[in-house]
């Protein structure tokens, strides 16, 4: 077995995992990465597209934001449209903030390019990896790659490795809570090279369901519509997607629509999910190794982004200050947020979605009601836009 | 039998019903109360104290305002304490409206008095009443008063009658829908001669469950605490409410409780209820006789305003333009209002209760981090204060 040594050992080199090397680098603290796929498969994952400005200044702070700055859209307004009728939420005028809409495919390239750069060390596609003694001063890591057996010592092992990552295992089953929560439904998404149907995203309620208009670049759309949690991709051609979509968008929007072929589509599972603790000895769990959110609202990788924040900035003072005992500050800061964050993804669902006979009459009024009135209420505008360009993310004690 | 003629007959003389007559006759326009119990009865049911700008301004304009604008207290701000940490919501700083503490048993006994001096017939402890022919152009009711029956003709009928009342049972079955939420707690009240503990009301989420402290003047407290549904008010001697409700206080105000023997102690249930239509040809469904919401925030006599309001602009066009087709817009323009005010009352009741095993702790979780933000963000509490002073009354179209 070969051994290695390092301050951080990074689980997962999605963009959690490469943000934060390239945050620690900066600061000269050494990482590693372990990923278990290939950096092309990692990057075959298409996923969010809409950043807000917590997330934008990380970026920038580790010196990786110029293809983001130069090409990613500000996006000043969203949209919502409840059948026909669409309010446009003025978020920069409301908030100050915009956010910005750059695929994470582009945001992971970049930072797969600059971690190789600045010669950040990483082992793509091993197995078998496996945290040890996270609750010791003396952490490591065994792992395999090519055959070959490693054990990789370390301070600290951020686990940011997803959903069905190793790191969450890790915390044992007594000392962690999971709450979770599934929808009854998916998205179905589509991504094609035609110019998207509004300038601006547009999260439509109708009664044949949910769907959002969203987009990567001016020549790029990507569009999503509900579907029941059961449904099957090969039942959706293009034609059958393209002529749901069509119906679910406000009539004044129907005209610009332009259809063209996939060039991806998927079904995303909604649901909530949140770990409690983060943070376990010198493990911390980062992004979807600890929550996901349904997709509505754009917050999961914005989450991850203010986890990688909080980590961070106490992995700095752990090396610059000493300061060992702020790693406690870890779980109870980032879960503030992310519970801030679960709520609001949890309320756009449950407002935009149809559920159906899950839902009685009198909920469904009580919700008709309660999206009329912050639609229609400045204040209540302000109240999502608040939340949809992102609660400011919270310093440490 | 004796036959009587008017142009609305009002069931009911609680605060609806009374104003109702107050408006219809400063237009000219006829009514005849009717009334089950004696005056007295009325105004023994301490009800709400919480009056919202637009219930004051129909007050002002049936030029029954004078004590209301004497006595009542303007409160430019309301009170929320999670467990001790209090935030003060600056209601006319947010939305340049306050509201009126004063007595729902005062603005009766006023609008009794107005009542009678201004000679609009209103008969008490009638019995038996019962409307006739509501569908058709020669409406009637029926009813006994001191063993003699009499024939009340008249154009329309305003059911201003109550939960309980007849006027909501003359709907027949399959035209109405009625949607019902009972909450498994209610809420003991205690009234006495002692000043209040703050100049504001404060609603108080507390682990021990619910409190609310509000007034009635300067020197009358109206104080409430959550106890379950099944609970017997003998078992509270005011001993051991003001402990309990001294408990739930914030620790910053709990030096300022003064306590005294209880003038009035009694335990009210909370439900939510909505019938749908609130119109039945020219029956009109007023107040509770057509809804009625949880206590908290307050709404119930204000919804019932709103319903009068919509009512008389409605009479007043159909005698002084001859349009009877406008009647068909008192349910769809009362509802509205009544729907935001449901979801209001059920939203403030829904975060500041204690459910108990009925909520998981994802749901607690949740809703803590709602509350956090909507009383920490300025938007989130201008979204609380424009409910809370209550929304515009909608004109007829």
């Amino acid at each position: 077995m070969k051994t290695k040594k390092t301050q951080v050992a990074i689980i997962g080199a999605g963009p959690s995992g490469l943000l934060l090397s390239l945050l620690l680098h900066k600061q000269g603290i050494e990482s590693v990465i372990l990923e278990r796929v290939t950096g092309e498969y990692v990057l075959g994952r298409i996923r969010a597209g809409v950043l807000e400005q917590g997330f934008a200044k990380l970026v920038r702070e580790a010196d990786v934001a110029h293809n983001m700055d130069t090409i990613g859209q500000v996006h000043d307004a969203v949209e919502f449209a409840i059948g026909d009728k669409r309010t446009k939420i003025e978020l920069t005028e409301l908030t100050g903030e915009s956010v910005i809409v750059y695929g994470q495919v582009d945001i992971t390239r970049d930072m797969m390019e600059a971690r190789e750069q600045r010669g950040i060390e990483a082992y793509y596609e091993v197995s078998d990896v496996q945290p040890h003694d996270v609750k010791s001063d003396n952490p490591y890591i065994t792992f395999t790659q090519n055959g070959e057996e490693f054990k990789l010592e370390c301070d600290y092992i951020a686990g940011c490795d997803g959903f069905h990552g190793v790191s969450r295992q890790t915390i044992p089953l007594d000392v962690r809570t999971e709450y979770e929560k599934v929808y009854p439904f998916g998205w179905l998404g589509l991504m094609s090279d035609t110019p998207p149907i509004n300038p601006e995203l547009i999260y439509a309620k109708t009664e044949r369901g949910f769907a959002l208009a969203s987009m990567r670049s001016d020549t790029r759309s990507r569009y999503y519509i509900q579907v029941p949690a059961d449904e099957e991709i090969e039942d959706w051609s293009d034609e059958r997607f393209w002529e749901e979509f069509k119906l679910r968008m406000p009539e004044s929007a129907r005209d610009n629509l332009i259809t063209g072929p996939s060039i991806e589509k998927s079904i995303v599972p909604t649901r909530s999910f949140i770990c409690e603790p983060l943070q376990y000895g010198n493990l911390f769990l980062v992004g979807d190794a600890g929550h996901i959110v349904p997709p509505t609202g754009a917050k999961g990788l914005n989450l991850a982004a203010s986890d990688v924040s909080t980590l961070y900035k106490i992995l700095t003072r752990v090396y610059k200050e000493g300061d060992k005992e702020c790693i406690e500050q870890y779980s109870p800061i980032a879960l503030r947020r992310i519970w801030h964050g679960v709520r609001f993804s949890w309320w756009l669902t449950d407002l935009l979605h149809n559920f159906g006979d899950d839902k009685d009459f009198y909920q469904q009024r009580m919700e008709g009601s309660e999206l009329e009135f912050f639609l229609n209420s400045e204040a209540g505008r302000k109240v999502i836009a608040e939340q949809y360009v992102g609660l400011p993310f919270e310093d440490l004690k």
